[in-house]
């Protein structure tokens, strides 16, 4: 049956108005103890406040109640794609953020490195964090390895993280992960999910025997474990479906690597929020859609450091100018998923959202934080609505039936 | 998978209960700027507001979010069919609209006068707005057109709106409008959508070059535009899924139409509200569904009259004491979509409503508007779902499952 998606793709028209997408990486948080204020009520945020004086509130459900997403299918629902429709491999997620092409034959895994004992126990998942220069000397070590009737590629992502790509024929991408997410033990044998899979995971078990002989000397990283071993899905492109020239303003891999999956112009946006805030306005003209990425609103949430949260939330509110002197037609701010410091982790937790525009029908949420959002005029929905709705608000939707 | 339809259809059970589903057409609005009222907000609405007061009010949206429905999609939802499932042409509902019975084997055709130069490019789209004698006399000749292989039939519906229907074997419904919504060019050829649609393209195009030569001489209404090409969906009757004998009360064709489309019984209304209260008690014993139809908050909205709008709804208020009086287990008030003034069109913005029943669990809500129906005890939900909170507030819905 006709789904949201579907409507995008017959119901978008082309005009000159411009959206922005900004989103702040796990933006919910939640309060130390009842009576308390989350993290985004705690912070100062002015100017985030006048966005949700002037607009319409509500607060976004990632997935589905009570499913916390990873950045995929966080990301990939506020881009208007059914997280439940599409799945995405970390593997391929890490693989798109460092620019690698991937094809229909390509299976894409994230590596780690790690470090084992002589009994060859785990006891460093992540190697002792090797810097990104150490890091890389050993991927191109890797990257020697040959299996035969497959190519194979290993390239660094950062630090003790790093891709490994197999290509070649028929070769299924479901395979569970080697990491046995502790220390004490050692890797797990990749297992295949399912037939088609069985060869990928007899590569998988190759790859590792020869990276074991090639690190054995390289304590501590002197092994590896594979995770999120998968294939691209096939996905229609962002333009396809909303009609719009879309550009993506992030810092990290995995989020450039999210925007390029649905076919986003993937800009070099620097460093830092004034880098990607000097691209937006630079590029303006060129796109009609823009989003914007923040990464650090997650990272201190999964440091479980509260106060750092709230200081990074009030960085995001300072840039907020940048963004709205440019007079977007429709502004969004909102997360992909909740990442409370109480909980140190990604949540479940629905995500305040604001939208600003013209057309929207204004509440009467006088800041922005979750309390006031739950009684916003967007009430709770499904991030995959999120992109319908700027849409809509943008004019940028034809009316469905007559 | 079993859909909220399928329930009805499972779970109904007949009783004496009657529902009244009053809807008052393009209902929802917008304020003019932040902090403002919204139309029915601004409007005096003493009988609404105690509706409200006794009952539970909440908030529709008509397909999903920021999704603008057309007549039919927002009909259809508010009668607990799936617009999203169940599409529907204008030709067909124009068609009947006019009581045309159409089978099977019927294209329907929304036709529109219009004038065109002598170079044959469109100078109005409305033929001057023709008066109804008029259009009557220019369809009576466009009628007696003969197109071989297929029966013909061109009624007049008002002005310079008439319906085509072309009934014969094997025509495909999927023909692009001629109407090219803008005056200094012609009016398109016929395009079909697929292979199943090319012969009917070609009646198309016949029937138009035919037009052309009858109406030569009948300037402002020299040529015509055909629309919303379609063929009548297979769609359950609304007695099969919810048990109830349906009474339609509505003045304008469409919704007529529209209540035919799921087989409701269509009643001579008579051409104003009054008549519409008169003929409901008349007819009160003999219906247990009564659909009732309001055009003017969504004709007053579309012409962007705010004042206006505020006016049709106290028009709409004032009658609601002539439908409270019958005493119906559920009333229902609500619209078919958003239309405010603001944008002077149909909107995606979610609608109010509001039902009073014994068994409803009533809220604090304290007058009936956008603002109140936020923090009402139905919350924000898909119009398709209206239909099954009717019936189990009417008592008439048998408990899922043991």
């Amino acid at each position: 049956m006709t789904d949201a998606q579907d409507l995008m793709r017959r119901l978008h028209v082309k005009n000159d108005s411009k959206i922005v997408l900004l989103v702040s990486d796990g933006l919910g948080g939640l309060p130390k103890e009842p009576g308390g204020k989350t993290e985004l009520e705690t912070a100062k945020t002015p100017n985030l406040d006048a966005v949700a004086r002037r607009g319409v509130s509500g607060l976004s459900l990632p997935v589905l109640p009570g499913i916390t997403p990873g950045s995929g299918p966080g990301h990939l629902g506020l881009f208007g794609y059914d997280p439940l429709k599409y799945e995405i491999g970390r593997g391929v997620l890490e693989a798109l953020g460092i620019d690698f092409d991937l094809g229909p034959n390509d299976v894409a895994i994230r590596g780690n490195f790690c470090s084992v004992d002589d009994a060859g126990k785990i006891t460093d998942r992540r190697a002792g964090r090797i810097g990104s220069d150490i890091g890389k000397k050993l991927v191109e070590k890797l990257d020697k390895i040959t299996i035969p009737g497959v190519e194979v590629f290993v390239k660094p992502v950062k630090e003790y993280r790093f891709v490994v790509v197999f290509r070649g024929e028929g070769l299924g991408g479901d395979v569970e992960d080697t990491d046995p997410q502790r220390t004490g033990v050692p890797p797990l044998d990749p297992q295949p999910r399912n037939e088609a899979s069985k060869r990928t995971a007899e590569i998988c078990k190759t790859f590792i025997e020869k990276a074991r002989e090639v690190l054995k000397n390289d304590h501590p990283a002197n092994l590896l474990t594979l995770r999120g071993i998968a294939k691209k899905p096939d996905i229609p492109t962002f333009e396809e479906i909303y009609g719009t020239k879309a550009a993506a303003l992030a810092v990290y891999p995995m989020y450039r690597g999210l925007a390029r999956l649905v076919s986003m112009d993937v800009l070099d946006a620097g460093q830092t929020l004034a880098d990607q805030m000097a691209k937006l306005k630079q590029v303006w003209n060129d796109y009609d859609f823009f989003f914007i990425h923040f990464k650090y609103t997650d990272s201190t949430g999964e440091d479980g450091n509260f106060d750092a949260k709230v200081k990074r939330t009030e960085e995001l509110d300072a840039a907020i100018p940048r963004i709205t002197e440019l007079d977007p037609t429709v502004l969004i701010v909102t997360g992909d998923h909740s990442t409370p410091s109480k909980l140190k982790s990604h949540s479940w937790h629905s995500v305040p959202i604001v939208l600003s525009a013209e057309t929207a029908r204004f509440d009467a949420c006088e800041s922005f934080g979750e309390s006031e959002c739950l009684r916003g005029g967007l009430g709770q929905f499904e991030a995959k609505y999120l992109m319908p709705l700027a849409m809509a608000h943008a004019g940028k939707l034809d009316k469905f039936g007559a």
